[in-house]
């Protein structure tokens, strides 16, 4: 179901560009309206007015040659030297010009690729697009279109309409020369550039296809490189050195098949495109020559219609030249075009799909008996944290349901374990907890906070990590961050603060401000970390790998069993109301799991925890068992009964309370 | 201790190119001395050989264009029309060969490309160096110089070179037009380059330190992206988005800064070399107008001078004009030839280290009892797989000691179960079997198949693998394959088949053969796959995704206990002699586990876990508990104790026995 256009045969060129154009504009509109407009505007108004300046120069240049050319003609030496010290103020005056023109051109790219950067993360990260993208592989190689497209996109977008203005001024300028000149010569230069695009449209239309694929496979190619750097060990352990290799040189192997292809292509048009820009260098002469010989033009005007024919007909060539550069364009407005429509969201919420999807709510602590809804004021002492409705989950790719119509509640301070076979659903459960999968029906709502207000409207990504501020989950692959120690712990609550913008307030070039707001709760200090260490007796490694700010590639460094106790740090630091811990002691030690346990419940966290193991029963009192669904009959394939208090407190596998840790 | 030359201030000019050059020589040579050398040389010649004779077409497209001009100024119109078809029967011949050389050297830098890939992906994968490179985070970004800076390389050097032929070609038939014209001008010619090339160098000097920073961020950027694309899954559960957002916008405000400071110094350069292009138009003119004037020369041979200039200027003040791309080609140089040098091992074998290092050899299945060291014949009935002798282990990084002279046998049959809490080292201690460390001293030795011959001269990657094929080591994290389940399950012991090289034999370009040769055991057959998934309880997978040669993200599809199941299914396919499984059943329910251990235990495989778990006690009849070394004293942290009979054989725990699966 992947919604990659499929390369076949084009439809018919005019809708296609008007496709194209449409695509181009949905990209490229944004910026220009954004907060940073103003900036932006001025800076591409002094584009233009530069790109003016260095055209009107180069008209001045091409008199100048003139006379410059008469005067040695007329072999006229006194004159001769005057010209030549006009031409080199000229120089003087006129480089800057052109030099301003490509910086500003340049800087004003960087920032418009900044600005889109931010825009197209913002977009990437919320609502979890970038989970749906990667767990439905939507589209290929998202990092590819946020770094590599972006950046060629406002690169050649602006240089395009810049060299699109350009050509228009130099043709109105130019052509007059040229009209004043010899006004057959105009109709020749129409002629040979509308029917040298023509041809090379022609003869290149296969290119922007190949283009197109071969971005995608090179892109391929580096994620498997990618992969194998991440999961290095795994491979190691495995010796699947030769597996690596083959899977490795099957994807640069169909990258070199269609570059080959790509070059034949190219190749063939270049045999057009060569013939079509040498020619030129003869052509306006022998159309000049008749008049010349006849006497009605003197010689330095041949040089003069040369070089004017040369500019206009550079104008209109544009496309024979920049064949592949456009080309390679389109595809990456393709690419960006698909990306773009995917972050607005509209992909997922395709009509067809059924209209019911699992209501997930965040309330805020109100006293749960008031809201019972059976009608009876329940005798609740404590607060409900979590109701589960009617819930039944099937997963989103091809519907099996997973878990048929479950109904739970749990109160404040209750420890719920579900367990059941492998396979059977369990973290598909916390996934439509979390909000990750939506596929199903019935209703989850969480009871949290009340100062959290969870109604005003979410506009960016702090909103939305916010409002699952009280709830926090483990997942069971645990996660290290790119960075510090410190950055391990912080994470996700508090974001470790990002070195102030450069040094002396606003930034050079007024680039956007990219720092984030702080978040509410006040950021633990290092003791407070030092001392969450200890209690999940990860002590030691802070001063083995020197200190809490050095940086190492924790998930390498760290063995499994340290990553999932530096998660239970995450949970002791930032107290959440509602824990959700799926598997996360699995590659423990059942000493270290127990002293883990006793810490959360001693913190008053309200857990709920998927296990397998027989020794978690004593740290929950009640347990959800779920049996792998069976497809065709809907009866329930879940029942929650509570873990006696004997059963829990003591446990009969109580061996070793307190691992004999250093 | 990163290897990265510090981009501190450079030592001086002459000594600074000298290695760059040695870099370039080292990473450029060995592609033309390969077993593809012929094809190679004979395309370079032909490359060459285009080059001159499109020299050859200049000079001679220079020479019409003299006399072309000379007709008009003579207004000799009967002239002027012949000279006018020469030119055109010029053209039509001259621009194929034109078209041609570009080709040439398009597709002979693909074939380089595709070559040093594979040469670069061999060594790479050679030795676990992959590995080492991503534990000890040694040089940043290994993907990115596999593929943009490998394709960039040859693509520039071969052009490089090609212009420095071009060059030194068009300098010497020039030079003679120009000595015969106006010799003086030839000097004014030297001066004028070689006052342009100081300037030039000097002003950008900064620029390849940028450039290589640069290329280092983006790079940066791009993998911290793919990282949120691996971890999609966790990072949706932690909600962490906004601290991901934080890293990100970091990671590319610092390309962001770097590529502003790279346009401000590249600005600076361009005031200079426009200021020097533009003054080339009236250089010559301005010089030899004096002798026009003075009637020694006729006006064509202005314009032939200025051309042939022109021409030499060009070719001297080829390190004026291409700045820019020789200051990111020497990043990239930098770049690979460090890679290179890392991958030619000489860095890890860094003479300062201690001596000693774990002893780790694979020994053929003589009958072990002749081979007890300590003399006495032991009556031992099977056969010894592995003997570790006063072992030491320390971690690569910073030394310290995870196990103390540990000493122990394991037995055909044997089922060893090593225990101890969690950081202890067990991990580590499969890595040292394992061969990915060996900082410590001792002896590890496996006793293997005989007919696998491990002494000869391991060659390339199949050797490598093959060496352990009688090995398998089952890693913590279940590692998915990209590709279809057959692929999974195929891991790593058969290589999926390669569909053939393109139909019809050799590939149409004659790229170096890509398909890795078969391994000496038939692979199994399609049921084969069916009932070693059915035997895991994975049966229902492959009819829920659309069968075995279906392609999906595995790794986000399949729940973490699915992924250990098919680990399982793979150690049952390849049936190794001896097994090392690290935790590989933590995300498994108990009777699932049971259910697994007895698959294998009945396959008849010895083998060593890794585990917490009371439960996998009664699965092993030997048991090496490992406590957490105390660095101080080095008495003996571990001991070895054999697990009673009753225990192993009904379990205290033994609740259900085979689980109530589907």
């Amino acid at each position: 179901s992947s919604l990659l256009p499929q390369p076949s045969v084009r439809p018919d060129k005019a809708s296609e560009l008007k496709t194209l154009w449409k695509k181009f504009y949905k990209v490229a509109s944004p910026y220009w309206f954004s907060e940073d407009k103003d900036q932006a505007r001025l800076r591409l108004a002094a584009v233009f007015a530069l790109t003016l300046a260095t055209t009107g120069i180069s008209v001045g240049f091409n008199f100048l040659g003139r006379d410059f050319y008469n005067s040695l003609a007329n072999k006229d030496q006194e004159q001769f030297t005057k010209q030549l010290f006009y031409y080199l103020c000229a120089f003087a005056g006129g480089i800057p010009f052109f030099v301003l023109r490509d910086y500003t051109k340049e800087t004003l790219s960087l920032r418009w690729r900044s600005w889109m950067t931010k825009y197209y993360l913002q977009r990437y990260l919320k609502d979890q697009t970038f989970y749906k993208i990667q767990s439905q592989s939507i589209i290929d190689n998202p990092d590819q279109r946020l770094v590599d497209d972006l950046s060629s996109f406002t690169g050649t977008a602006l240089s395009f309409s810049l060299t699109l203005v350009n050509a228009t001024i130099d043709l109105i300028s130019f052509s007059n020369i040229l009209f004043t000149i010899y006004p057959p010569l105009f109709l020749v230069l129409l002629l040979y550039s509308f029917g040298g695009t023509a041809i090379s449209v022609f003869l290149g239309k296969g290119l922007v296809n190949l283009n197109f694929l071969q971005e995608k496979k090179e892109a391929d190619f580096r994620y498997s490189l990618v992969r194998v750097r991440e999961n290095a060990e795994s491979i190691a352990f495995y010796g699947g050195e030769q597996n690596e290799m083959q899977l490795l040189l099957q994807r640069f192997r169909s990258a070199f098949d269609n570059l080959t292809e790509l070059l034949i292509a190219s190749r063939n048009l270049e045999f057009f495109t060569d013939g079509y820009r040498y020619l030129i260098q003869i052509l306006p002469v022998a159309v000049v020559a008749p008049m010349y010989f006849s006497g009605k033009i003197e010689f330095g005007v041949i040089n003069q219609s040369v070089s004017a024919f040369n500019h206009i007909l550079g104008d209109f060539s544009l496309v024979v030249y920049q064949f592949q550069a456009i080309s390679s364009f389109s595809a990456v407005i393709d690419r960006l075009g698909e990306f773009d429509d995917l972050l607005d969201n509209n992909i997922f919420r395709d009509p067809s799909d059924t209209v019911d999807e699992i209501e997930l709510t965040y309330q805020s602590e109100m006293n749960s008996s008031l809201l019972d809804t059976n009608g009876s004021i329940k005798s609740q002492p404590n607060q409900k944290r979590l109701e589960i409705e009617e819930l039944t989950l099937q997963t989103p790719t091809n519907g099996t349901t997973l878990v048929h119509n479950l109904s739970a509640d749990v109160y404040d301070k209750d420890h719920l374990l579900i367990m059941g076979p492998s396979g059977s659903g369990k973290t598909s459960l916390l996934r439509a907890m979390a909000g990750l999968w939506r596929s199903g029906k019935g209703k989850i709502t969480f009871y949290l906070d009340p100062e959290v207000d969870f109604t005003q409207e979410k506009s960016d990504t702090q909103e939305n990590s916010g409002k699952r501020g009280d709830v926090l989950f483990l997942p069971q692959r645990p996660y290290m961050v790119l960075g510090s120690l410190r950055q391990q712990l912080l994470y996700p609550t508090w974001s470790a603060t990002v070195e102030e913008t450069t040094p002396g307030g606003s930034n050079i070039d007024g680039s956007p401000p990219l720092l984030i707001r702080e978040d509410g709760n006040e950021k633990p200090t290092t003791d407070d970390l030092m001392r969450t260490l200890e209690k999940v007796c990860l002590g030691h490694i802070a001063d083995r790998f020197g200190g809490l700010d050095s940086i190492h590639e924790w998930s390498s460094v760290l063995s499994l069993g340290e990553q999932q106790r530096l998660a239970f740090a995450r949970l002791l630091l930032s107290q959440p109301k509602l824990a959700l811990l799926d598997e996360s002691t699995s590659a423990l030690d059942e000493a270290n799991e127990a002293f883990l346990y006793q810490q959360i419940q001693s913190a008053g966290i309200t857990y709920i925890s998927i296990g397998h193991r027989r020794t978690l029963t004593k740290f929950h009192n009640k347990i959800l068992q779920i049996s792998t669904a069976d497809p065709k009959s809907n009866e329930r394939n879940w029942r929650i009964e509570d873990v006696d208090a004997q059963d829990s407190l003591y446990g009969r596998l109580n061996q070793k309370e307190v691992p004999s840790e250093s």
